[in-house]
């Protein structure tokens, strides 16, 4: 059978992947008076006499809202709210699975960025955290931002920086088994949307010296500032983005002495001869799905040192289950109020750091993403690091 | 322990009373691929292609979300969206107990009308119906008819139309019992609010001859029809609200004459002498929770045949729990587009017919909230309702 037939099967078979689960038991009369009327009463009566007791009595303090609009859906675009459902119960079980959080998905019938904001201020009283997924860019960074800011939850768009993370675990690994220094390196990063710009900025927070980037419309360059999105001159402006003097419009002639490629971007974008062109032993990350920016085989004949891909089948998937499953755990058990830079960041090295150095190679330089180590180590390192920033 | 602290140790202990399943294996890469990436693309392509498949390929048909604005939780009043969270995590137990109906609280932060009914129609993609809850009157009326109109899925409001359907119900076997003919009755309802309207609207489609309404401002009556909000109008102006010429404006000249009293109002309203005053034999439904409109034991003393509370230690519990998990379960069986009055008039015929002829006794009017086969019959004649009015 082919992936398509057993992956609709599979959907079908079940009738969708979650259903809920009661956690008491509403067998009797006695049952339903505790669980339900009366006895129902008195937790409501704690809850509005002293609202923090809702974290006690509730579920809150372990469900999340998986939430869309269908804008930007894996690599299928738009397709809105209804066929964005497979997906977000797809996150939801991995939540459950990896990190015992539970989660619902909503798929929003709505695109407009204030009506969304809007709608998931009304929703929050239920939820502990707020997972935003496959919302296009840039709107998902206003949304986002205006979310984090006027909610006293934590709310994380994983496409913006699950990646991130994992790429800059990625690249402290590279560097521990290279020797290298990340304010030495050069990095160039294909695609300038949600999870483009987060990748760099996470990359300028980690130290790295010059980070160049490219997309559908070219080489960013401060001399086209105008015609770029909030988004892009923000960066611009925050000298997060470096712009290259000798450049001639080519990604080839961006990567031209490059360290490391990050490409979020789409297939077959890449050459060996460009690989050729970087710098000795480069790092080369090409996530675009299901086809790579470059193939591995490729890559490596160019002179590829660490290749990795969003792939399972090839060696160094970045995952984003490496991630967000951590993030929300550690976020949800120490009630942190947002998820800021600090905590993505220690993230990313407590995901680098449970590979130990003698088992670090160019083929290990992530861990897999079945490695139960990885959810604990994150979210003990994300509650750590909420607390020295004061979000906890 | 009192039942207060057990309640509370209930709650905490589990932390919540809802926890998310997932229906599927996610162990291995190969789970990985079928359920998240890349398998999950198949049924997002099948559902864009075709909208209807949603129901095929998604949990969507049988997730029913339970939302309230916290404006009108049990007999606590307007506490808010966080206090109402034990209350909708309980309604989401049932309706999985019962029904098999997997649900989510979702407590809103907004009780503005047209928010809520806004907030509702962007949330509505994930979910195969909406359960509103404990929301105050007259808005729930205005809210729920909107929803109704303006979405495709089942909308139904507990609250309003759960208690109509049980005591339809039980004024259906009072008849059965006695030999009266349903026409033939004069039934006084104490309470305009959510249950109160939705009760009259239905005794006067089974066919009561007559009905006068009682509440807090005394008798409804066609003189102060200016002083009334909107509901209390249409129902007047409907001729579903009788005037009594000859009341003095006390709840006791109404009830001179009557067969039956309907309390969903306050405890302690009704004393023996007032029964003592209606028709011979009255059945007396006093529903006001924890205390009754008038205490079993007085309304026997007062002359009273039949007798049923909201309380599950007294005979005849007028229990929506045997009502809105067999609604849904049919609604979503059948994919019906709204739950409309001949669905909800097939469940009160259902509930009612599950006792036998001669099981009735006036002890025994309407069947146990744990009678297991309550839930397919109504489910059944619901669907049957559906199909016959063509909303499935």
């Amino acid at each position: 059978m082919s992936l398509r037939d057993e992956a609709l099967k599979l959907h079908k078979e079940n009738g969708g992947k979650i259903e809920i689960k009661s956690k008491v038991n509403v067998k009797t009369r006695e049952d339903l008076s505790l669980a339900y009327t009366p006895g129902v009463a008195e937790p409501c009566k704690e809850i509005k006499n002293d609202p923090s007791t809702v974290y006690e009595y509730t579920s809150k303090k372990n469900m999340v809202a998986v939430i869309t609009d269908g804008s930007a859906v894996l690599g299928l675009g738009n397709i809105g709210p209804l066929a964005a459902i497979p997906v977000m119960e797809g996150k939801s079980i991995l939540l459950k699975e990896f990190a015992n959080i539970d989660s619902i998905p909503i798929c929003l019938d709505t695109q407009d960025p204030e009506e969304i904001i809007k709608t998931v201020k009304y929703l929050a009283p239920s939820f502990g955290g707020i997972n935003l997924e496959d919302i296009s860019a840039p709107r998902c960074v206003t949304i986002e931002r205006r979310l984090i800011d006027e909610l006293d939850i934590p709310v994380f768009h994983d496409d913006q920086h699950g990646t991130a993370i994992i790429v800059s675990a990625a690249l402290i690994n590279c560097c521990r088994l290279t020797n290298k220094k990340i304010s030495d390196l050069t990095i160039v990063i294909s695609g300038t949307g949600a999870a483009g710009s987060s990748i760099a900025r996470m990359l300028k927070k980690l130290g790295v010296g010059k980070i160049y980037v490219y997309d559908k419309n070219g080489v960013v360059d401060i001399k086209k500032y105008d015609q770029y999105d909030f988004l892009i001159k923000e960066l611009l402006d925050q000298h997060v983005y470096d712009t290259k003097e000798d450049h001639n419009g080519t990604l080839e002639s961006l990567l031209e002495g490059a360290h490391m490629f990050v490409g979020v971007s789409v297939g077959n974008l890449v050459t060996k001869e460009m690989i050729a062109k970087m710098a000795k032993d480069p790092f080369v990350f090409a996530m675009a799905n299901p086809v790579p920016e470059i193939t591995p085989d490729l890559a490596k004949e160019g002179g590829a040192y660490v290749i990795g891909t969003g792939r399972s089948d090839y060696p160094n998937q970045i995952n984003n289950v490496l991630a967000f499953p951590g993030i929300f755990r550690g976020a949800l058990d120490c009630r942190a109020k947002k998820i800021n830079e600090d905590m993505k960041l220690a993230a990313a090295y407590a995901i680098a750091n449970i590979i130990k150095d003698e088992e670090l190679t160019p083929e290990y330089i992530v861990p897999s993403p079945f490695d139960p180590r990885v959810v604990n180590a994150v979210s003990k390192a994300v509650i750590d690091a909420a607390i020295k920033s004061n979000v906890a």
